[in-house]
Formats: structure tokens, C-alpha cells, sequence
């Protein structure tokens, strides 16, 4: 992988990531793909029509359907979906914590049982990345050990220490397997973890941020603590993480959440959110969030944001969405992801351009003002 | 509404069509948007990816959400879909009838309760073309009493005599409408029902032929009958037709019966088969109908077909599509329903080309013979 660091504009970045499969500018968001499509759209959806860069895969569900092993066979994620960009793929570790009724952690991995059919399975660091070796992603990421809170102190500690020691694993299975002609174009990040303590932070960016990892992200977070909270972990962490790579910040977010953390030093996104939304009837745009479920939409026959240029506001009125909305037609599902999408993907358009051109704080000043009108 | 027949090879007709919104080229294959969206596709998949000529919207639907006057404020269905080619409305009494729990036919009109909220209702043969007139349609479909089968023959009397009434009625209030400047390009097509009973069908088309209908449609088939008998009844029924009127089979049917009844003399077929085939795993195919769901389909890298050149035979293999249906994904839907429409267009399309030419024999010989393979 490629890395350059374009422009700063205070602690932002605008930056090009070259993978074997594709160029990535960033700011990005990647939308997730968890069953190797992005639900409700196609490949040319994300490609021709939204213009998506690199999409997230969830390798725990790929593991259990179709299986990792029929997708190497059918060209790995790439042949498989008809999606020629980049592809990231999770660990895993994550979903066979929280998707599973019971996920047990111990020194070597994860027992868990899967949430299709209840089988056994059991995750570990050269696990998952034999896993993304099958299918073919351009990053990779390590197994993590995960706590459930609250939890004490003394669990969080070992749950950084086990972490460490899981990617010192990860990134030594990974450089040998290289050696053996296994993964060469695939790259791999690690996950410093440590919740919205400074204390723990440190602890596991310093350990991780010490080994030759392609990447590095920032995982835990988003997960119910205060926005502020949020944005002040990202804050302490950013200055303790390599400025020659790229820094991932997983699971978030909202637009203000992005507006934040791209100002905090961060170039990768990851949420459910833009999509998730979509089907349960939340459109983003330039103003704020508005619910096409709503019965003053019935009649208007206004497109979703005036200013949106997306394929669904190029055609539809918000009175067509309603309707399609209330009448459960799956075509809905499709137009409104479409159009939450691009409003996230155009964000970071702008975000980038304004990095390019320093104006990142008039940028965010816009962004905010806009939404108080 | 322009109806010319452009040629005929033996009772096969190849006729065009031109209402106020588009030209139609017959046979055609009207597809199902029962709430003004065909299922799992939008209007650019329609128009640009598909090429459908005319598409079928469910008054009753319509009617009870988000209701036809809301349709009339906007734009009526072209307005509100953004599909500006042709539609046909049907009358919403075969949804009265079917949908609701009570329906309750009198000399007037039929009563029946909403399958959304319970609420009654009252549909006469001139509200229902009222409803039309709000939704804008360029083919409105009049009111028929239907009768649950089996029935005395008594019964079925009284509903071809009550459908002759009906049908009077319904010519007479449309040409008062138009002589005031409403409905004025919309056309107006009559049912003859009857059953598989020739006696009932000579006395209902006869007396619904008479009247100055824009067109005719056959109605109370494809509801159970054996195959043999629909084609028969179509046989016997299309002489007794104007033959410089278009004529049309409602809700018909399998490709085999589309290429039978066009043999048979019909120009115009509507049917949910190819879309709720569709979602339901069936996929039409040159050699027949496969299921997609099949695990000998989990690793197959060809597409659905490999004499298909639609968009998602272009893009998708088997084996994925085969993962979307079982991981439940949206996307699966929308990919399934521009193949099996894509087929039915086709299949109409030739079929046309083989009238052309004089070739309807050889066209159907080419058709069962792919199959039999």
C-alpha cells in the first residue's frame, strides 16, 4: 500500500492510499457491506452512482455464509460481488463478541457459537487473518480482545495486554506468511484500544504503534459514551499514532461525528449508520435529519434536500418516499440508502477539499451553521 | 388512443399502440406496480434498464393509500412515479373482492372493507372511473361483478347480465366525463367474463363488443383452470373480439401461456409472475425456470443464463446471487426482478419480431424446443 499525506490543515489530513485494487482519497467513509453487498444496493450502485471508494466487509458473516473458503474459489470478495475497489475487512472478533450468545476469550482467541445455526467456532489471530487471506481484501484487521462493560480495571488491563500480544502474533503470522507468497497485496492494521482512558490509551497505542502495521485504528469507541468523550479519546490518541499511515476510526459515525474526528486527525470511517438510517425512514441532509415517515411529507412534492444532487433527488419528491415508506415497498430501501450515501460521501468530498485548500475551519463552521437554520 | 395492427400471421397480431404518454408495441408484457412502483425496482430500472412499455398500478391499492386524490395533487401516477410512459389501471373490483374479508356485490356496486384499516367502502362503476381520473392513467379498466367459484350457473347469469349493465353504464359516464374535459385522453377497455363456459362468453362479449369501448379485455382466467381450458377459452373468445381493437389477457401468465394466447390472438398480458417468481427464488431461463436458493447453485460462476444480456446476467454469477437470497438481502430482490422482467420483455419482443416476419411457427417450435433440453 501506498500512503501520502496530501495536505494538512491543522490536525487534519487529506491523504491518497493506494491498494492493489483502487486509489483512495481520504477523508473516507466506508459504507458496510457486512455480507459482501451494501443491503439494498448493487454493484453499480456503489460504483457508477454513488462513487464509494472502498467498502467494509464483515468477515465473521462471510465466514459463516457463504463461507471464506467459497469465496477465495469464486475470486474472493472482489469476484465474488463484481466490485472492483478496495475492500476492508474487520476481524471478526467484534460480531462473535456481540452476535453470539455466548463469546468466551481466552489467552489464545474467541470460542463462540454462530448466531445461524449455534455451531462451534473458535477465532484466533492467525484465524481471522487466514480467513481475510481467502477473501482477498486490502486491509486487514487483527483479532482484538474485547470487554464487555462495565468491567473492572484489572480486566481492562489484561484485555490490552492480550491485545498486544495478539497483534505482536498477527503482524509475525502475517510478514511469514507474505514470505510464502500468501497475502502479498493485502495490508494490516491494528486496533488500539483502551476505552475514554487517556491511561490505557497510551499503554496500547505505544505497544501497537511500535510493530510495522500497514494501519492503525481506533476501536472502542461509539459504543454509548458521550459525543464529547468520544471526540476527546480521538484527541489524545491521533498525536500517538504514526503520521506516515493511515488512522482508522471504527464504527463512527454521524456527520457531526466525522466533521469532529477529520478535525482530530482521522482518515477512515466506518458506520451502519447511513444505511441503517435509511431503512428506518432517516434521511440525512444539508440541514439536519428529517423522517420521511412523517405525515407532513404526504403531499410535498419537494425532493429529500433541494441541494442534493443524488439519484433519488434528481427523481423522486419526499411524497413518493413517504408513500413508498408507509406501503413497505422494498424499492424504498434501495432509493433512500442511495441518497443517505451520497450525502455522507459528499461530506467528505468537501471535507477533503477543504483540507486541500485550508479552509477546513470555515468548512465546519458551514456545516454547522446550515443545520441551525 | 391510436391502434394500428401492423400485421398479423395467422391469428398472432403484432399491432402498435400510442396513448397520450408513449408508444406500445404489441405483444406486450405489462408489469405489476400495484402501489405505483413495481416491486424491488425504480423508474430508471423500468425505463433505461429494462425498457418496459407500459406498466399496471392496483386502483384499489391506490385508492385506500396514499389515495387517489393525493395522486391527482401530484401529477396523477406519471406526476408521482416519475414514469412517463403508459399506465393501465384496473378497476380495483378483483381486490375488493379478493382482499377484503367482507364484499358484498349488489346491482349498484360492490362493498367491501379496507385490508388495511377495516374501513368500508363503496366502488360503482362510476367511482371507480373516478379514481382512474384522479390517478391518470392512459388505459382504465371498467367495474365487473365477479362470483366466487364454484357457482350456480344462475349466478354467473346474473354477473355477465350485471357486467353487460355495468358496462353501459360505465361507457356512458366516461363519454359524459370527456364530453366535460375529464379523462379526455384517457381510454377505456371492457371485460368480458364467462368463465371456461362458451355459452357465457359468446353472451358477454357480444354484448360488451357492441358498446364503443377503446379496447377489450378477457377477464376470469388464469384462476385455477387447467392450461388447456384458459387456451381454449381464448380461442373461442378472440374472434368474437373487434379486430381493430387491442385485446388483452388480465392476468396471464406463464411464458408458455404468453406465447400460446398470443398465438391465439391476444396483444396486451399482465401478471406478478415474473416479479413475485422473482422474490420468491424462481428464475426464468431460456431452458425453463431454475431455483436460485438450489446448493448446486452455491459455487456456480455463470450467470442465471447464459443467453441473457440483462443487467444482472451481465454483472452477477449464481453463486452470488445465491448468497443474497439466503443472507435475506434486499439487493437479491431488485438483481432477481430486472432478470425475470428482462426475460419476459424479451420473449415479447421476439415474439413481435417473429409476426414481422411471418415466422410466429417457427418462434414457438425455437421456444419449447430450447426447453426440452
Amino acid at each position: 500500500m501506498q500512503f501520502t499525506v496530501d495536505a494538512t490543515d491543522g490536525r487534519a489530513r487529506a491523504c491518497t492510499l493506494v491498494t492493489a485494487h483502487s486509489t483512495v482519497r481520504t477523508p473516507v467513509f466506508m459504507p458496510v457491506g457486512t455480507a459482501a453487498v451494501v443491503k439494498a444496493l448493487d454493484t453499480e450502485d456503489l460504483t457508477d452512482r454513488l462513487g464509494a471508494q472502498i467498502v467494509l466487509a464483515n468477515t465473521y458473516h462471510l465466514y459463516l455464509r457463504p463461507g471464506d473458503a467459497t469465496v477465495a474459489e469464486l475470486g474472493g470478495l472482489h469476484g465474488f460481488t463484481g466490485y472492483g475497489r478496495s475492500f476492508l475487512t474487520d476481524s471478526g472478533g467484534f460480531q462473535a463478541f456481540s452476535l453470539s450468545d455466548i463469546a468466551r476469550p481466552d489467552d489464545e482467541g474467541i470460542l463462540f457459537r454462530s448466531h445461524i445455526d449455534g455451531s462451534s467456532h473458535y477465532f484466533t489471530p492467525a484465524k481471522v487473518l487466514d480467513i481475510q487471506y481467502n477473501l482477498g481484501s486490502d486491509i486487514m484487521m487483527i483479532l482484538d480482545d474485547l470487554v464487555a462493560l462495565p468491567a473492572t480495571r484489572e480486566r481492562i488491563a489484561l484485555s490490552i495486554d492480550r491485545t498486544t500480544r495478539w497483534a505482536a502474533r498477527s503482524i509475525a503470522y502475517h510478514r511469514a506468511s507474505q514470505a510464502r507468497g500468501i497475502g502479498v497485496d493485502q495490508n494490516i492494521f491494528a486496533i488500539i484500544q483502551g476505552g475514554t482512558d487517556p491511561h490505557f490509551r497510551k499503554i496500547s497505542a505505544e505497544a501497537l504503534c511500535a510493530m510495522d502495521f500497514d494501519g492503525f485504528a481506533i476501536g472502542g469507541l461509539s459504543v454509548g459514551e458521550a459525543n464529547q468523550a468520544m471526540y476527546d479519546t480521538v484527541e489524545f490518541t491521533t498525536p500517538l499514532m504514526p503520521a506516515d499511515k493511515p488512522r482508522y476510526l471504527m464504527g463512527v459515525g454521524t456527520p457531526e461525528d466525522l466533521v469532529e474526528n477529520i478535525e482530530r486527525g482521522v482518515d477512515m470511517f466506518d458506520c451502519v449508520m447511513p444505511t441503517r438510517n435509511a431503512r428506518n425512514g432517516t434521511l440525512f441532509t444539508s440541514f439536519g435529519k428529517i423522517n420521511i415517515k412523517a405525515a407532513k411529507f404526504k403531499k410535498d412534492e419537494s425532493p429529500i434536500d433541494e441541494s442534493c444532487d443524488c439519484y433519488t433527488c434528481r427523481r423522486h419528491s419526499r411524497a413518493y418516499l413517504n408513500h413508498l415508506y408507509r406501503a413497505r415497498e422494498l424499492t424504498y430501501f434501495r432509493l433512500a440508502s442511495l441518497h443517505n450515501l451520497h450525502y455522507y460521501f459528499t461530506l467528505m468530498g468537501r471535507a477533503r477539499e477543504a483540507i486541500l485548500a485550508g479552509k477546513y475551519a470555515a468548512f465546519k463552521r458551514d456545516f454547522y451553521n446550515k443545520r441551525q437554520k
